[in-house]
């Protein structure tokens, strides 16, 4: 049976890339203040970017700003995926980037609405409640969750870098534990970019996930040493997010192939 | 100025109540299976429950599931309990039980979202991004937040259990931190009434913050271990989330009324 990450993988044999072009319409790069607009930007962005693209990565904040307009863009959007993968003969997976956690019928009312209301493929979740709060996801067999493990941001630290009293800090103990619970080939990991060491560290513990690597670009953080850190054996178990770099550019389908050519080559160069 | 805490702390004397009516519109509990069905709940719960209520948690998951139109009934409900304080004369906090948790300018369109776009005073957050996540929401000094900390489900464990080098577990140190965070009394602490023990630990590491503590009734959490256990020293500090035991009695008026007298008979015999 296909699995979140196989359908993925295949994805990314398909385009050969390892480019994730997120979907955030922020308020500030729209031409008006309104649901339509953000819906719009994301349209263009999907047409110009979708060949490069290994997946999409809507962001549900700058929707759910706009209320219930904005959840009926967020559902356009992804209907769009959908509609310009079937064009391409090449189906594209829609993560959305929404961060939820929650528990029993709250944890599976989420998932029904990530998953059969928005018909997103794969969904970030928080890890702060445990398992029972994953479980409800894993049980759509197709569908994927990336649990956030270390982020890029400053704060991060604050709980994710604690010591415990094993020796490992938390966010190793968090990828050890999706390592140990990714019995159907269904959950991955967020792991910053911008912090090389740590996500040698999650790679050590976590062999075989695919981890989503934010930071590149507008946080600093270095595409080589990322991918040196997180890239897997194979060559392939990380995706590269980028939003701003490609949105802001004049041609944001010219910045999307550049990114894309940019990551595979390091990655050939690491990974021959 | 007045703080989401201070408002809060204002009704809770207005009604003599520490009861929060949940608004989770499940929809095994519907009459159909739409956002107007949802909506009709809650709305009944409202009207029918609003004397007692110290706050209402409306539940983003059972109103995303509906996707837009959920969206609009949630907008919708807390607009009748705007109407509804209002009419009583007494405003009535609303809390989102959202459990967001997000960085930078996807951090500030959440709290966007749930404070400007939806009109909610409160909002539960994820602690596990750090300090960072949630200074776009302490942005809004008359606003609220509650970061959960030590959750009512079995799978609490896997992570707010651990035990770090200095001997804290993890949830402490999250108490620890909300309460050196909190300089502006608008931050508060989600600690499930299911674990009396952790609920001790948490009140001794956080002794001004308020809790939401879930897990009374339905997940088995004990009243009176958990009010004895965490209530502040002012005999405030702890609102009581109960949503099925209130839903789906025979008259949910009359339930809400018999644990708020409830939870007052207990609470004056531990706080005379």
């Amino acid at each position: 049976m296909e699995t979140f990450f196989s359908f993925l993988e295949k994805r990314v044999d398909d385009c050969s890339s390892l480019l994730c072009v997120g979907l955030d319409p922020h308020v500030s790069d729209l031409k008006e203040n309104s649901a339509a607009s953000a819906l719009d930007f994301c349209l263009n962005l999907v047409k110009q970017t979708s060949r490069y693209a290994a997946a999409f990565k809507p962001n549900a904040a700058f929707f759910e700003v706009f209320g219930a307009e904005g959840w009926s863009a967020l559902k356009e959007v992804i209907d769009a995926i959908q509609h310009e993968s079937n064009r391409m003969g090449s189906m594209i997976p829609v993560i959305l980037d929404a961060k939820r956690g929650d528990i029993a019928s709250t944890a599976e009312a989420y998932a029904k609405a990530v998953f059969e209301t928005l018909g997103a493929h794969c969904v970030t979740l928080s890890p702060y409640l445990g398992k029972d709060s994953i479980d409800p996801f894993l049980n759509y067999p197709e569908k994927g969750v990336l649990l956030l493990c270390k982020t890029s941001n400053p704060g991060s630290g604050d709980l994710q870098d604690m010591t415990l009293s094993n020796g490992d800090l938390l966010y190793e103990h968090v990828a050890r534990l999706a390592q140990t619970w990714n019995t159907k080939n269904n959950i991955g990991l967020v792991v910053g970019a911008t912090h090389t060491g740590a996500m040698q560290r999650v790679r050590a513990a976590a062999p075989d996930l695919w981890f989503l690597a934010p930071g590149v670009g507008a946080q600093g953080g270095e595409l080589e040493s990322a991918l040196r850190a997180g890239l897997r054996k194979d060559g392939k178990g990380m995706l590269i997010p980028l939003s701003r770099g490609i949105s802001r550019a004049e041609k944001p389908g010219l910045a999307a192939a550049e990114l894309r050519d940019q990551i595979l080559g390091i990655r050939n160069r690491l990974r021959p």
